[in-house]
C-alpha cells in the first residue's frame, strides 16, 4: 500500500510508493559531463574571473589575485543579479517589480581541478564553511538584502555548468518563496506548541533512530520523513540555531565532518550522483528566531527513473526513508567514488 | 538590469534575466525518444491495459473494452495510489501519515498512436476535455477525495513515458501544496480588495495587451507576469468560475480552440517542445468560490539551457513575458511542428 507523508514544515503531502521501491544499484545516473577543457577556475587562470572577493591563502584573507588561495570567492562572470544600483521597487497595475540587485558570487572550493571537496582534509572543508559564513557576514551589512542563498549544484544533471568545484551565492532583495514556507509553518507550530518544530524533529529522531544516517556531537544527518527524493538528507546543528552565521568556529570541524561523511555515504550508494546542496537559514535581519533552526538540504538529481515532480508541486518518491537512511548507515564512506581517480593539488 | 518579479497569487519572486535574454532559435530541445515499440494504448491492444474507466464510442459513453473508441480512460497499470481502502490518518510522533488512496487514471485521447490532440478536430479535443470534467464529476462523488490532480506530461523531459497521447489524473485525498498556496494568495486578495485576483489579472491583461498570446469570446491565454520558464502561459475563463467542473458545454469549443492555438503556438516557436499541461481548479468539496478562478498552466521544459530553479524553489528566466508573448502571437500555428508527418485514425 502507498503511503501519503505530510512535511511537517511545508505542509506539502508526498506519495510514498513503496510499491515502486528501488535498491541504490537500479538507479541510473545520467552521465553527462560538464563541459571540460579550459578551466576558469584553476590556480594560474585568475585573470579569467572577475576580481576577488575575497580568499584564503596560508589560513587567511587576502585579495590579491595571485594563483596561491586555498579558498577563492569571486564575482559570477554571468550574474543573475547586479550589485550596483537602488531597488527601484514599482507597480505595474496590480503587480509587484523590482531591480534585480543582488550579489551573484562564485566560491571556488579547492586549487584541485578534479579535487571533491568533501574527500580532502576537514581542515580544508572548514576553510569552506568559514569562507560561506563570512560572505553572509558581510553581506548582511548591505540594508538591500533580506537574504542570502547558498549553494552547491554537483553534476550536470543537478545544474552544473563548469567541472571545477565550486559553490554559489546569491544575495536577494527578497526572501526566496520556500523559505517564506518554511517560516510561515515553523511559526504556525510554534505558536501552538511554543516549542521549535524542528528541535522537535531532531528529538523525535535521535529516539526513533530508524531515519538517522550519522551524527555526531554537534549535528545529526536524517532521511526526513517526508523526503521529495529518494535519499534526500537534511543535516541540522542538535542545539537551536536559527542563523548559520553564528556557528562558532569549535562546531566547524563536526560540521565538516558530517556533510562530508553524509555525502561520501551517498555517493557509495549511487556512484557520481548529482545533487543540489542547499543552505537553509534565517532571512538577513530577522535577528536570532525561536522558531526557526537552520539546517543544510541535500537534494540528489534522480528525476528521470524516480521521484518525479508532478505540474503541481507534488513528489512521489519509491524510496521510503527509513529504507533510505538504511542504505546510507550500511554504505562505506571511505569507498572510492566515482569510479575516478583522485588528482589532488593544482 | 535584470529585473525582480513576484508572482500575484503565489508570492513567488523569480528574476527575469534580460541580460541572458534569448530567441525561440537559441533553445535547444533535449531529443531523447520516449519508449517505442508495442503500445499498450493503441486500439487492438485493450487486453493490456486495465479495464476502462469509462469510452467514448461514437460520441457516447460506454465500458465495453472494444476497439472502436475515442477517448479511453483507464487505470494507471502501475498506479501511484489505490482505489481500495480507508484512509488510516495516523501520526508517528509529530508526523502525520495516511494510506495511499486514490485513483490514478490515464485519458488516452485519441486513437492514433502518432496523434497530436491538439492538431484533431476541435469536436475531438472537445470530447476529451468532455471526459476530463465527466472524471472529476465522477471522482467528486467519492467523499475520501479532497482534489483531483489533471496533467499531460508531453515528451520524455516532462515526464512522459509512453508515446502515445494521453493525459492522466490523480484524485488525492489532500489537497496539493501548491494549490492550497493559489487559494491563500487569492484570499488574501480576495480579503483586501472584495475582487478575484484573477478576474483583476484578466482585466489588466486585456488593457495592456502585451502579455496576451491569444484568445477568444470566453477565454484568455497569457504569458504570466512572473513565469517560471521561457514560454509558461495560462489559460483563463473571462468570466468568473472556481471550479472546471462547471464549465458549460457550450463553452467547450472555445476552450478547445485556444489550448491547441496556444500548444501549436507554442510548438511553431520551439518545434517538439516537451511540456507539462496542468489544471489548477477548486478542491473538491469546497463548493463554488468567490475568490478562487479555474486555469490551465502550461509549462515548456528548457531547464538546460535556461529557466532553472534554484534548489530553494527560486526561479531564473531569460525570457521576458512581454517578449514570449510577442514570439507566440508572431508564430504561426498551422505550420507542421516537429517536424513530424501527422498520421491520423489507428
Amino acid at each position: 500500500m502507498p503511503e501519503l507523508r505530510k512535511d511537517p514544515v511545508l505542509g506539502r503531502w508526498i506519495i510514498i510508493a513503496k510499491e515502486r521501491r528501488k535498491r541504490p544499484t537500479d538507479f541510473i545516473v545520467e552521465k553527462s559531463e560538464v563541459r571540460g577543457g579550459f578551466c576558469p577556475l584553476c590556480p594560474g587562470n585568475e585573470q579569467f574571473t572577475p576580481s576577488e572577493v575575497m580568499a584564503i591563502r596560508g589560513g587567511v584573507e587576502s585579495t590579491t589575485n595571485a594563483p596561491d588561495w586555498q579558498v577563492r570567492v569571486v564575482p559570477n562572470k554571468y550574474p543573475a543579479l547586479i550589485i550596483e544600483g537602488d531597488l527601484g521597487k514599482e507597480a505595474e497595475g496590480l503587480y509587484d517589480r523590482m531591480n534585480g540587485i543582488g550579489a551573484h558570487e562564485v566560491i571556488i572550493e579547492c586549487p584541485g581541478h578534479h579535487d571533491i571537496l568533501w574527500r580532502l582534509p576537514t581542515q580544508h572543508i572548514v576553510l569552506t564553511l568559514k569562507v560561506f559564513r563570512d560572505r553572509l557576514i558581510d553581506l548582511q551589512r548591505d540594508p538591500r538584502f533580506r537574504y542570502v542563498m547558498v549553494f552547491k549544484n554537483s553534476g550536470k544533471a543537478a545544474g552544473a555548468s563548469l567541472e571545477h568545484s565550486h559553490s554559489q551565492l546569491i544575495a536577494l532583495p527578497v526572501v526566496p518563496r520556500m523559505i517564506v514556507s518554511e517560516l510561515e509553518g515553523a511559526l504556525s507550530y510554534f505558536r501552538y506548541k511554543d516549542r521549535c518544530l524542528f528541535c522537535d524533529i531532531i528529538r523525535q529522531e535521535m529516539q526513533q533512530e530508524i531515519r538517522i544516517v550519522c551524527q555526531n556531537d554537534h549535528f545529526v544527518a536524517i532521511s526526513p520523513f517526508a523526503p521529495r527524493t529518494p535519499f534526500e538528507m537534511w543535516v541540522l546543528p542538535k542545539a537551536h540555531a536559527s542563523g548559520f552565521c553564528t556557528t562558532p568556529d569549535t562546531a566547524l570541524p563536526a560540521l565538516a565532518e558530517i556533510i562530508a561523511e553524509s555525502l561520501l555515504r551517498l555517493d557509495a550508494c549511487i556512484p557520481g550522483v548529482p545533487y543540489n546542496f542547499v543552505l537553509h537559514t534565517r532571512p538577513l535581519h530577522a535577528g536570532s528566531l525561536e522558531h526557526y533552526h537552520w539546517h543544510f538540504e541535500i537534494v540528489p538529481k534522480l528525476t528521470s527513473i524516480a521521484g518525479f515532480e508532478w505540474g503541481s508541486g507534488f513528489y512521489i518518491n519509491p524510496m521510503p526513508p527509513e529504507e533510505a537512511a538504511h542504505f546510507l548507515r550500511e554504505a562505506d564512506p571511505s569507498a572510492g567514488g566515482s569510479g575516478e581517480e583522485i588528482v589532488t593539488g593544482g
